[in-house]
């Protein structure tokens, strides 16, 4: 098509509220526009870049058995209320009551649905396996839509749900989507992509991979070991602390602490190792706004995720009002009231720690747990950090590395079929529930995660599989008639050959020109000019600069066509 | 695929609330399952039509420089408020408030994004004319969803919205996207479906037309004038009616008609022709609850639609209330009280009517309006009739059809722009707001439709450009080697040539296996049987019984291939 013709805009100026490049350079591009908080309406240069994608997502879930289907994005409460997320999913759920005031929601995921559809079907073991999947948008009320399109609250995403006998079959297709999964991002453009170990959150089951695009300025954070394969998301990844048990037990003793109310000014204060201190978070019960009180070594932070988790209930960090027996700065396990006490396993066999005394200016040096407290469990509830020991391995070479999730695969169990009441007949005649997976990928996120990977100063520079033209043809000077002839024709003859061409023969400046292809990123560029004709060649080049050529005129087409070919390899 | 594999049931009983055959065959041959009143799930065989319903939209839509873009389904109701549709769109508008108590509306339709998305793009005359448009999911919250897809609450629908610096830009483009549509009705094979002059009813602008496929079991009525070219929507329709006004005006003369509650029984009582009586019909203004009474010829019917449009707001059939001033079935112009009266062009130019008292048991006879009730306007209030005049060919030659509305285009006017303060600077360097089309169809009803147009008692017949795959193999007796040996292998060289196969090789009976085929509705079938091979040859036949023959195994594919082409073409 005609530049010229193409609705959106391109400027220069980086807008002041994007922090990060993708969305910078979408915006300057003409890619989206901003609706609301979190939601976009796609312009025509990134709507045929999201075709592609789904294109290639919906071929690799076709290699995998996929069957395409479509649930609604407006769902019945009722179907929620069957598999209790309707209870147990808070804000980021929409939710609305029709005409007939009956309540609906705006689906964000489609387990309940997807079990819905082949609820009947599924009745006997012979049809199984089998796996259904759509793309469709979804609505999820984020309380911090951020960085363009990799978090927004509406986005259009592939979710696919595969159905099984076993376990052990449920293994073999996760292993087979995950694969899928890393053959959709090498098509993409981003074969770096890792997986990682998740944490399954609200969704049920237990074994899940989050699929990452490592880049600093992604908003999740990755543990990986540089010495072997282990690779987790910071909220999953298992935090591993070996203590010195040796030091034998010293005697309870209160202390005279004025005026530490960190723990970092109380070790200090007392010459103690941090790594004998014993820190108390708190926390409060979402709902009840019960105190949580989580004791954990003092040099490492508490992981909200593990511990809310741990709760079955979501958490957030306290407000200390005057009226709780709480004693901020002084918290420590002996006689503390009004709180769920957790111990960290970090603080697991040391024998003297020190710790609040739960009174102001007082702590205590010399604190055994299960002397001083009683029997405590312990459960992992703090995060990994840099340098930390490898759950694998057990070699201390953990690193932390940021990333952006482009893709989520999730065992799911029996979860929705038991909750909704899916049952299947075995060989034997026995009625079981299926086990089930769920796989998502989300589409707009994807190509600003291929846009971020991607770019330079000027613009994205969009792999072939994804691009919005394949070739872009630059007309500088299209008032020069010889020019505009050899460029009209060359647009026609590309067209011609099946070759997407998005054809520029505004009357602008060669430096308007390039700004403006350098930010729609295709990339293949023919540069038609009197310059070059004058040379009786043409100027192609790609948008990553590997290549750059003067091609006589009458070879142009050719050996365009021959570049595209190859990068679509 | 194979059949064996394909995700959905299919099943011989005609459901009992499938009031329409393509609902009752979308569901028994595993289509759709309802997920809640007028919500569905599509399984695949239903997408793979739906997704070449969408690839003919698209080509068309880009044939007349349509550019494809996304809009968001969750609207801020801000967008709603700035164009005034917020206030005045009712109870199909869903509209929920955000974790933030941000109120937002599931976009129903698309003009207010439409607006956003090019408000600042479409600054400048250069820019016009041009066209965007999306594929998206819709949520409009019908009263009464029914006959499976045809009316339902959630659909997909391609939106185009066109914007021009003119109305004779806008009536040119106008034509062409009247032409498109024709060529996409035509293309998935309903090329009978008829356009008429519709309501613009909630979208503001004058001139629109709906495409109706003609079909007894459609929910709209058509005017068809058979003399001349007249069609227009039953709603739109003008009621045109000659009187006789040469009889003289008779003396006002009130009579006692004891009992006669209605028109026919007055009219009978007093042996008056009902085309000289004053009927009056009585509606209540939606909001505010004040009565509306619209006068009209006796053996004409009202037209809501009209009415309401000529209020500027929505009404519904009274209720009268014993407090209310009105007298049911004695109600007549004079001396009225606590109404709003309309009068219906059908009594203009009548010299003596009989009507209503407004008073228990009484009539007038010898009414004259302008004589005894004063000057009144008169307004098209009525609905066309069987027989009625055609207001173009002035002809009584008008029918009325029954329809299922395919398709609409609107002209807007400059409605959505002037309201939403989009402007353009014209080539003097004035500010002028642009004028805008639209151009809607709905995907999911287009497939029901061409279902309902095309089938026989046993399923669909899906013409070739749209049906879920092309040619469908019924392998009978696969339990014979040589029979499984010859069906796998034209499976396979089927498939090699590119074409859509589906592949039926269950272990069931030839009966089961036929009557699962004319379900799928797949134009051409292949039957490779024991008996057939023993004449070496394969039965090849098309699902509407236009082709039916014996072709030599060898021959198979390329008659195939033929077939399908010419199909395709």
């Amino acid at each position: 098509m005609r530049l010229e013709k193409l609705v959106g805009d391109r400027f220069k100026e980086r807008p002041a509220d994007c922090v990060i490049d993708s969305h910078a350079l979408m915006v300057r591009g003409g890619y989206i526009k901003q609706v609301g908080n979190g939601i976009y309406s796609s312009y025509t240069v990134l709507r045929r870049i999201t075709h592609k994608i789904e294109e290639i997502i919906r071929q690799e879930m076709e290699s995998i058995d996929g069957q395409e289907v479509q649930f609604p994005v407006v769902v019945p409460a009722s179907l929620w209320e069957e598999s209790g997320r309707y209870f147990t999913v808070n804000a980021e759920l929409a939710r609305f009551k029709d005409r007939n005031d009956t309540p609906m929601v705006l689906g964000m995921t489609h387990e309940e649905p997807a079990v819905h559809l082949v609820r009947e079907y599924g009745q006997t073991y012979a049809k199984y396996p089998f796996m259904i999947y759509q793309i469709q948008t979804k609505f999820r009320d984020e309380a911090r839509p951020r960085a363009g399109l990799i978090r927004v609250r509406e986005f259009v995403m592939k979710d696919g749900y595969s159905y099984h006998t076993s376990q052990e079959d449920l293994d073999t297709y996760y292993e087979s989507a995950h694969k899928a999964y890393e053959r959709i991002f090498a098509r993409v453009g981003i074969p770096d992509v890792v997986s990682v170990a998740s944490d399954s959150g609200m969704m049920g089951g237990k074994i899940s991979h989050e699929f990452m695009m490592l880049t600093p300025v992604g908003e999740d954070s990755i543990v990986i070991c540089q010495k072997c394969n282990y690779r987790a998301n910071l909220e999953a990844a298992e935090s591993l602390v070996i203590n010195d048990t040796s030091a034998p037990p010293e005697p309870l003793n209160k202390v005279h602490t004025p005026g530490t109310k960190t723990i970092n000014d109380v070790c200090e204060f007392l010459r103690t190792p941090i790594q004998v201190s014993c820190k108390a978070v708190v926390y409060q019960k979402a709902k009840s706004g019960e105190y949580v009180v989580v004791f954990t070594r003092g040099d490492l932070d508490t992981n909200e995720t593990k511990i809310s988790n741990h709760l079955q209930e979501e958490i957030h960090p306290a407000t200390i009002t005057e009226t709780s027996s709480l004693i901020a700065g002084y918290m420590g396990p002996i006689n503390l009231k009004g709180a769920v006490v957790l111990f960290d396993s970090s603080l697991k066999g040391i024998n003297s720690l020190c710790c609040g005394a739960n009174e102001v200016d007082y702590h205590y040096t010399g604190f055994n747990i299960e002397r001083d407290y009683g029997p405590a469990e312990y459960h992992d509830f703090s995060k990994v950090s840099e340098g930390g020991i490898c759950p694998t391995c057990k070699e201390p070479a953990l690193t932390i590395s940021r990333g952006i999730e482009v893709g989520n695969i999730f065992q799911l169990g029996d979860k929705y079929t038991r909750a909704m009441d899916m049952k299947y007949t075995d060989e034997a005649g026995n009625l079981n529930y299926p086990v089930m997976g769920c796989y998502g990928i989300g589409v707009g996120r994807l190509a600003a995660s291929v846009c971020e990977a991607k770019h330079d100063d000027y613009g994205p520079i969009w792999p072939m599989s994804i691009a919005p033209w394949q070739v872009h043809v630059c007309c500088v000077r299209a008032s020069d008639a010889e020019t505009k002839v050899i460029a009209d024709d060359l647009y026609s003859k590309l067209k011609a050959q099946g070759i997407e061409v998005i054809y520029d023969d505004r009357p602008v400046s060669a430096g308007v020109m390039f700004s403006d292809a350098d930010l729609l990123g295709v990339p293949v560029r023919v540069i038609v000019s009197p310059r070059n004709i004058k040379e009786s060649c043409l100027e192609i080049m790609t948008r990553d600069k590997a290549v750059s050529a003067k091609v006589e005129i009458g070879e142009a087409v050719s050996y365009v066509k021959t570049l595209v070919c190859e990068l679509l390899a």
